[in-house]
């Protein structure tokens, strides 16, 4: 069965695409309808015919951005055995792979520029942190099922340390124009997750002792 | 001897406490000068013949709440003994303090909205950071000068962990409406601090195994 996309929808797809970028770099105050014009080469009225206002545009194009993000960041992210193997790949991934769309972060980016002045993007901000923190919380709820985390870890704070390290490491990092910041972000994280790891020693203590 | 101070320096002052506020909640874009003439009660001509431009002011503002947040966290530092008693002061202040000036830590506010729209405003946050992971860079040094923190630590290495998740945290929180993930951040930076220790051993450890 074919899916039938029309015209306009393409258009759509394009204007929030393309729109996008400018939003998470510049905020919703610093990207006007024009610049959206400019970049998508339609008149005003093929813009407003997708998108009744600005406000409409810019939460298409913060779920847009955050789409493509959680895309780059948690690619393959199935295929890895064993939940500590997950979180550092997510780690990795994080320090690694440049934003999915230019600007840096959208989470971070619409979480400062929305949080004292625009309450439906900052209800987007966060609810997209909210859906960060469970996804990385379940990673860790099943280690502990499967007896590779010890039982007494936090999966939310497990969660919370290490999106906060890594968000505010990739400010840092933006801003000296290096990784460096992202870096010893990452190496607080591989400890804290070894940390949190289940020792399974070889021999029994016992025997250990008498051998 | 007395300071002069001139009626048009304390408007000059004025001008800068009551616009950074707006700066800081909205960032560069989304603060115009028809907002700070409306929250300082002057006219236009009375604003300019202070601040050439939104540029010039905003600069000032910038300026204005780093200085106010940095007195607010790091009051009394000096009174503390200890290099790491330090570095927990800082965790716990930042915890603990609301914002000096509304809005959030400009420092992470002003990073997140210039750096991909403002090389001035940029340039500041980027200097802003540096001299922040210089004084904790300091104590961590003096600390290892004293003994106190293990030699092989890197400095650098605590101070970008400490800032990158106590401002990751702080945008978390201030989303959240709780501190949870702030004292998630604290939570582990606390368990980073007492690990960069020189643990000093009451016994030698040969006396404790013949004991």
């Amino acid at each position: 069965m074919g899916v039938t996309v029309s015209k306009g929808d393409l258009t759509r797809e394009r204007i929030v695409a393309q729109a996008a970028p400018i939003f998470n770099q510049r905020g919703f105050a610093g990207c006007s309808m024009a610049d959206v014009m400019e970049v998508t080469g339609l008149e005003k009225g093929g813009l407003y015919r997708h998108f009744s206002s600005k406000q409409a545009l810019a939460e298409e194009a913060f779920k847009y951005s955050l789409a493509q993000s959680v895309k780059t960041r948690t690619a393959d992210l199935g295929h890895i055995e064993g939940a500590v193997e997950k979180l550092r790949y997510v780690v990795r991934r994080f320090v690694e792979t440049p934003s999915a769309v230019a600007g840096g972060c959208p989470l971070m980016n619409t979480a400062i520029d929305a949080d004292d002045a625009n309450p439906e993007l900052r209800a987007l901000a966060k609810k997209g942190f909210a859906r960060w923190k469970t996804r990385l919380g379940g990673i860790v709820e099943a280690g502990i099922e499967a007896g590779e985390i010890r039982a007494e870890v936090e999966p939310r704070r497990v969660a919370n340390v290490m999106i906060a390290a890594l968000e505010g490491a990739l400010t840092i990092s933006r801003l000296d124009g290096d990784k460096e910041a992202l870096r010893d972000a990452a190496w607080m994280l591989e400890r804290m997750l070894e940390g949190i790891k289940v020792v399974k020693e070889k021999r029994p203590a016992r025997a250990a002792v008498t051998s």
